[in-house]
């Protein structure tokens, strides 16, 4: 089953000892780890180096740019959201910064590519790579692992290989013998780039291999600055530039000046650099590129202190290592090769995002535009919350609880910064910018402080929660507090954004309980119901209602367009009620109904057109007319714990498992989502998933592996053992936990961090109820 | 001889006790001083509100932009250089920042505009200002004082008065009775205006009453950013924005916000603000605008440490009485009441540039876009040195040591920040935007260092003087350097460069030498007789040379345009050998010669079609050929020393006087250039003047004053007599310092800046040399 592109895949692979296990004694976990899983079609994970959670993601890119300068479209923006396609047969060069699975995108920064020849400082097409500073590449030429990644560029007989720090991505490249060798700086390139996105640039040239500057965008982030510091390990013989805007160079001074050729002072909206090198035979020229979010001088401390020398292999030694710490925190047992790879790569794609941004020296740029000093945290951006506060973030409660602490803390600083004092919705880099819906910031904050992870001062957490509840302005919420449901003729999303407020305010109630302030209890509890209002009884699905209080009359239960939901249909999202399951249960008619409800939605058929033009809903992510690939369903299969038949939740856990996360570069079934879909994975293969963050137990489902040693803070080990594991043993008999019988297919967070040993047995026949 | 425009200008001035001398019982000198001098035609000096040297400089703004948004050119941009021009019709709003004086413009920040009736947020046009937020006005009611500006808005019926602090404009605006009475902030509006100037803009409302923000422009200064905050008396009831740029809101997400209307959350190229009230009658709304190079943190807190309260009449009186600190240095007895407000006024204009750039706290942003901290110094921008070398600084160096050595500390930190190592040229707001000629930093901080004014480390002020000069790749250093001239072939003002660098090169040389660097004093000396290298024997003037060492054939002494000189003709820079006046006058072919060159240039035509085009050379400063209004022949009338005729340094220095300083707003001949117009007439006026600052030796020439006490530092006090003084009594019979007789015209900087009596012995003849 293993065709010629996954053989190709595997190549450099030193594959673990047999039987399938990555014993304790593996100094080598990171070689299960393949960053190009995902890299095809719709993961839009990127293949390049980096280290957890690092600031610099040095990746290639092989097509960013949706419009040409000229404005025409050039092609299918979505798919480049992480800036790589596996299929495309180009790369265009090497930026630093890259979301990992996103469905919207940005970043992309300072674009490297070296080059020999001569100087092009446009980049070309797929078509005639020929015309720019592009270049063929193959597979059979590519290498990419934690923290390293090398090509060979075909054009311009150049290996490249990265590297990183948090910080500083490290390039080295090996030329030709040429006096005409290059290394192309392109300040004009970017993720999701468009003629007007790049606001403003400076450059400034310090010496013959020293350079510094920013790029400032205004994009997905709608004010967004990056200060960079470049150092090269030879200096340059020759450098120049291109304006793409000449008019806002120096002006008038043209004769001052030659503001092209060798002129260190550069400002304008665009700019693209060429550094000019002679090169013996297998000459390796290095570059180190730090950034910052607060000044060019940062940059440069940022360089000092991490990569103070020209050691390459050191950069990726040092990386391997601290992948190996995460990925040994997980000592598992599996039942196939193929399964560590999925299980370490998952716990590698979770633990990318959200990235650190903050100065070695601690500062960092807030939401208000100030410079902030972090002074007992680390401050992390890009929070994808719609999605993550489904599993990653109770993820990372559970093994790296003082990294979500910090996380809670950044989130909150956000909120102090914020003039329409919000949480985050969507943020990244220093802004806001909306994406998908609800107020999920509380999900997350609510889930650390009830599982004791974050520690800091819960009441003024509880305040910005309801504060940003009460934002009566944003997306329907005025009309949702005071009707008890979003209007279908105030917002085109109105019935998701009920289920989803509704959720995060029951996360609220729950904090406000604890807390004993019953007034919020009262009334966030009353909020938490308000799914019941938009849940029509004459058809079992929650329907789009008008502010009259109408049921809108026209209505598609598949449709996944126009129907009043974000990214999904009624079949899906009618299930979103994962605080209040069982009131859910009730009106969908009781146990069997919902079992009858489930059944149906793992087995119809959902033709093509319903999800078509559908961000993040494709074929592959798709099961009957549950839709994996994106994340309102992701508690689903859960939910057959509530019914008569929890062996089908078992049955459909491993089925999805196997379904939607593959070695290979095609091997998931939608979009990463920062993280989301790898915690997913991870859970769920150990056994056990967070329905409803804000909860503090687990529901039980059907482990994958075959043993798992987790270590947990403090020296706490959590054991994972499926006795009777296999393939075909998907369904669970029995659950002990420290030896005592589980009855109800839930455990406690706390439990769990306690440490001890959750023990599945297996069995091939379903545990069939009377 | 006083018209009716002169009286009403006069309308408002306390004139000073008879006869003509402000003494030091006085307490009043503000009222001599004049602001709207120079607002009419080629002043370019603006009518607001100020501090001395503040960062604010408040005031209305009549047109400003010459380009319309749909890139039509709406008018003449050179004489909106300071926003104001008198003769206009309207007035547009009252902007924060304003150059005093220049040729060339930038600025014009946050402009604000109170308005009733219906909200227009575009600034409609002079010829029907009903179309837009702007008003007409009348002289009649409008007030210009020091730091006190006032107007009555005749379209909205509404009293605009205007003060400030250093780093504060403080509003105070009466209203009729409306419920649609609104303040309109434009933070489009900017001085040299065009589409696309404004390269990014943020505001924050942080309340009903507290705006945050900033402006970052690519104008004149490529690179500059204005944070400001804002502080109303009053709450806002309504507020709202309109983006010139839609497409860069929050993008696909206005379903979500409304981000017109009480939208706090503002970014865009272009933003206009319009905030909403209710007015009593004559219901006074306050508005407080600090400002920051750094950030709005900044900018709220200098607000809150020099205004922290509502008391407008408070703020006028402490400006008032900063002025009156600056005035009272200087107790004079004049003519004329008309000298005495040209004097006080002159005073005025001499102490509003190069500006304060520091916040409170001693934060500024720096030519490398870095934030420092001024530890010892304030940090000053605005050098405008091809212009204030000459005289303003010197005039400093003299009057107030410790503020010039600051803005000499100010230079040097341009240059530690150059990433070209070059001191500044024409810098403003951490940029440097190169406009006109030589290298005069070099000049000031010769001069500074050599008349003991500037202590700091004279070492590295050398090397960065050196550094600067040998820029090779400036404007024709290189092939100066190599061939002893600029080629006309290299450069289009080869022959002004060659002159001007040859000066700065002798400064050099003097500090070099007084340094004990001989090497560098020799090189520098040679340098500095470069000026002989294009002075063409045959018709005895400068003269245009190629590479090959020929003499441009086609020339034209007369004309300015394309003759190898920057604003002027070859008859007035073939005087621009200020450090070598005894050689120049060799070559022109002795004392004899000079004197009939001198005549020559004094009473000949020359036409308007020679200077017409050539910014700031106007018929007003033209005397003959001699031109006043521009910088390059300040010196020449002090050349009649060298000459058997010294009387008519004296004739022509009184004429230059009564020819080029007037009261009322068409005052100045030309521009006043950030000061040195004045600067010049203070010098003259008592009787002296720095022909060639770095000489440590004033030249001595008429005295206007009948009598003036400077006050020095450390309480030394310079008394000037002129004895027999009156209106015909221009010529000077006897000198004495201190009693004793001088006997070449000159007086040395050291014994002046002791302190002592200076007495001129006037006379209504000639002393004619035998």
């Amino acid at each position: 089953m293993i065709d010629i592109a996954l053989k190709r895949f595997f190549n450099f692979v030193v594959l673990a000892i047999l039987p399938f296990s990555a014993s304790s004694q593996s100094t080598n976990l990171t070689s299960y780890v393949k960053p190009l899983i995902g890299t095809s079609k719709m993961g839009h994970t990127f293949p390049g180096a980096t280290v957890p959670f690092g600031a610099v993601q040095l990746s290639p890119d092989t097509d960013t740019i949706p419009y040409a300068i000229d404005g025409t479209y050039t092609g299918d923006v979505y798919k480049y959201c992480a800036g790589y396609q596996y299929d495309d047969p180009t790369i265009v060069g090497f930026s630093h910064t890259h979301f990992s699975g996103t469905g919207h995108s940005d970043l992309g920064d300072i674009l490297v590519m070296p080059t020999e020849g001569k100087v092009q400082l446009n980049p070309g097409t797929a078509d005639r790579p020929e015309d720019g500073y592009r270049s063929v590449y193959s597979h059979d030429r590519e290498q990419a692992e934690a923290n390293y990644y090398s090509v060979w560029l075909e054009d311009h007989q150049i290996q490249a290989e990265l590297t990183t720090t948090t910080r500083v991505g490290v390039h080295r490249y090996t030329y030709p013998e040429s006096d005409q060798s290059h290394l192309i700086v392109d300040l004009n390139a970017g993720i999701y780039n468009y003629d007007g996105k790049n606001v403003w640039t400076v450059v400034r040239v310090l010496n013959d291999s020293t350079i510094t500057g920013y790029r400032q965008t205004n994009g997905w982030a709608r004010t967004r600055t990056v200060y960079f510091a470049i150092k090269t390990s030879k200096p340059f013989k020759n450098y120049g530039a291109q304006y793409l805007d000449r008019n806002v160079q120096y002006k008038g001074f043209w004769r001052k000046f030659d503001q092209e050729d060798n002129f260190p002072d550069l400002a304008a909206h665009d700019i693209r650099m060429h550094l000019d090198f002679d090169t013996d035979a297998d000459e390796q020229i290095l570059m180190k590129v730090a950034i910052s979010p607060v000044s060019m001088r940062n940059a440069l401390e940022n360089m000092e202190v991490e990569v103070p020398h020209w050691d390459f292999e050191q950069v990726v030694k040092e990386g391997k290592c601290r992948w190996e710490t995460e990925l040994s925190k997980f000592q598992v047992e599996m039942l196939t090769e193929e399964d560590l790879v999925n299980f370490y790569t998952s716990v590698y794609h979770a633990n990318l995002m959200p990235t650190i941004y903050m100065d070695h020296n601690g500062q960092y740029k807030g939401l208000d535009h100030e410079v902030h000093q972090a002074s007992d945290f680390i401050n992390y951006t890009s929070f994808s919350l719609w999605d993550t506060f489904r599993a990653f973030h109770p993820w990372l409660n559970l093994v790296d609880p003082e990294r979500n602490s910090d996380m809670v803390t950044s989130m909150l600083a956000h909120y102090d910064q914020s003039v329409l004092k919000m949480l985050p919705i969507w943020s990244h880099y220093a802004n806001e910018n909306w994406c998908m819906s609800g107020y999920h910031s509380v999900s997350v904050i609510v889930d650390a402080i009830l599982k004791g992870v974050y520690q800091g001062d819960a009441m003024a957490a509880l305040e910005a929660c309801v504060q940003t509840a009460n934002t009566r302005r944003y997306e329907g919420i005025g009309a949702y507090i005071d009707l008890g449901y979003v209007p279908d003729d105030v917002n085109a999303t109105s019935v998701s954004n009920t289920l989803e407020y509704a959720y995060d305010d029951w996360c609220i109630a729950q904090l406000a309980m604890k807390l004993g302030q019953d007034d919020v209890a009262k009334e966030f509890t009353r909020r938490a119901g308000s799914w019941k209002n938009l849940f029509d009884e004459r058809i079992g699905f929650m329907r789009p209602k008008d502010s009259q209080g109408n049921f809108r009359e026209q209505f598609d239960v598949l449709d996944t367009h126009g129907q009043g939901f974000i990214e999904g249909n009624t079949w899906n999202y009618t299930l979103y009620v994962p605080h209040q399951p069982e009131e859910l249960m009730e009106v969908l008619g009781g146990r069997a109904a919902l079992e009858l409800y489930l059944d149906s939605l793992f087995t119809m058929d959902l033709p093509d057109r319903y999800f078509e033009n559908t961000e993040d809903i494709t074929r592959e992510g798709i099961i009957g007319n549950y839709v994996h690939g994106n994340e309102p369903s992701h508690h689903v299969a859960y939910l057959y714990n509530l019914t008569a038949s929890p062996w089908k939740a078992q049955e459909r856990i491993r089925e999805i498992i196997r379904h939607q996360y593959h070695n290979g570069p095609a091997g998931l079934g939608g979009n990463d989502d920062c993280g989301q879909m790898s915690a997913w994975y991870l859970f769920s293969s150990l056994g056990f998933y967070p329905v409803a963050p804000g909860d503090t137990y687990y529901w039980l489902g059907s482990p994958l592996v075959k043993s798992a040693s987790i270590q947990l803070p403090n020296g706490r080990q959590l054991q994972i053992k499926a006795s009777n594991q296999s393939e075909d043993h998907v369904y669970v008999s029995q659950v002990r936990w420290n030896g005592h019988a589980l009855r109800d297919f839930k455990i406690a967070h706390e439990d769990l961090a306690k440490g001890g040993e959750l023990e599945f047995v297996m069995s091939a026949e379903p545990v069939i109820a009377n």
